[in-house]
């Protein structure tokens, strides 16, 4: 997991499957880099500006089959260029670290595996209209089961994307992975059954000295929830 | 305008600068078509199907600056690609006729003509995720000026992309007409100034006898709105 070397990761992302604590570590970081004195913007996907918000409410309300799975690309990646414009790049340019619960790579993996061309599609789109990775992406993997059990209980509103059972949990527990490993310079793989507490620490610990000395200091950034 | 020997055209696209008449004479086709016994299913772009309709809430409605023209882009072909897989493909499946306002050429010149490479991108999103243009391209060709003075007597509620103006409708209709050339076995240019009623009857004389003998009669086909 040594990066030595590898420019400050401005741009983190999480990914991984339903119920593998991805958003809650997300949320850890940014709480560690904002006690640093770091300014943070952490966001989602899809959704992270007003426009995308409401292409995320097209894509998660409804029934299953409201969209093909070509239909449902564009969708993401039309969400996808407006958090980029509006959200992302603005926030990187005033020099915050911006913490994403989900990229390209969630939709590489859940749209892609719709059908045999789909993923050329979605790499296809996203050379065309986005064009851009994050610095990092932090990968939580856990066994199927786990984060299964994890997301069933959790159970919020917005269940469409997970009511696809053990097969689909399988099977983009094994994508995300093989993702990983062509891309090693920007995946970092940690093991989401280690404690919360202990793994927000692995993460922070893996961060932390690469961003280098903070521009603000803890006391002078005021905290919101979605930029201190 | 002679088109020997082409295809019977089952796909037709209304085209032309805001205030052209496309709209009337898309509705004036599809009449003459049914009362000759075709069925026909009258759409236009952007919309045209349930999902489709919702894309283009997100485009219409709000503020001129709520997407960029790369985000734009993708929520048109989005929509296109609903369009076309729950309304388009199913109707000539059947064996009807559709007559459509608007397609693929408006995004070509309304959202390419917003930047220098946009052009490239709508054509290639269109190869990648489309794929398919109207067997036969009605363009109505008018006057700059007469089309923005009907625009602004019309002065419906969508004005969002008819707001900008004499400089755009004159680019407009150019664009119109170069792309015509580039593609002459597919469109038809007839000239927006001609009296409605006579306009509709060289429209349906260049396509009624191309369509062959209706599958139906007058007498059992109902008239609907959208299909009769």
């Amino acid at each position: 997991m040594s990066r030595a070397g590898a420019p400050a990761p401005r741009f983190i992302s999480f990914e991984g499957i339903d119920g593998s604590g991805k958003s809650t570590q997300a949320r850890r970081l940014a709480e560690t880099l904002r006690a640093a004195g770091h300014e943070v913007v952490l966001t989602r996907e899809p959704g992270g500006s007003p426009g995308a918000e409401e292409v995320r409410r097209l894509l998660l309300e409804g029934d299953p089959d409201r969209w093909s799975a070509e239909t449902e690309i564009l969708l993401f990646t039309a969400a996808r260029r407006d958090h980029l414009e509006r959200t992302i790049r603005p926030a990187l340019d005033r020099g915050a670290v911006v913490i994403c619960d989900r990229f390209a790579d969630s939709t590489r993996l859940y749209q892609g595996a719709r059908g045999d061309d789909l993923r050329d599609k979605v790499d296809a789109l996203h050379a065309l209209m986005i064009g851009v990775e994050p610095d990092l992406t932090v990968l939580i993997d856990v066994a199927p089961e786990t984060g299964l059990a994890r997301a069933v209980a959790r159970h919020g509103g917005e269940m469409r994307f997970e009511s696809f059972g053990a097969e689909l949990q399988r099977t983009m527990r094994a994508g995300f992975l093989d993702l990983a490993e062509t891309a090693p310079g920007r995946f970092v793989v940690f093991d989401g059954d280690t404690a919360p507490g202990d793994l927000a620490k692995q993460i922070g610990d893996l961060v932390l000295p690469r961003l280098g000395r903070a521009s603000g200091s803890p006391s002078d950034t005021p905290s919101t929830p979605d930029r201190a």
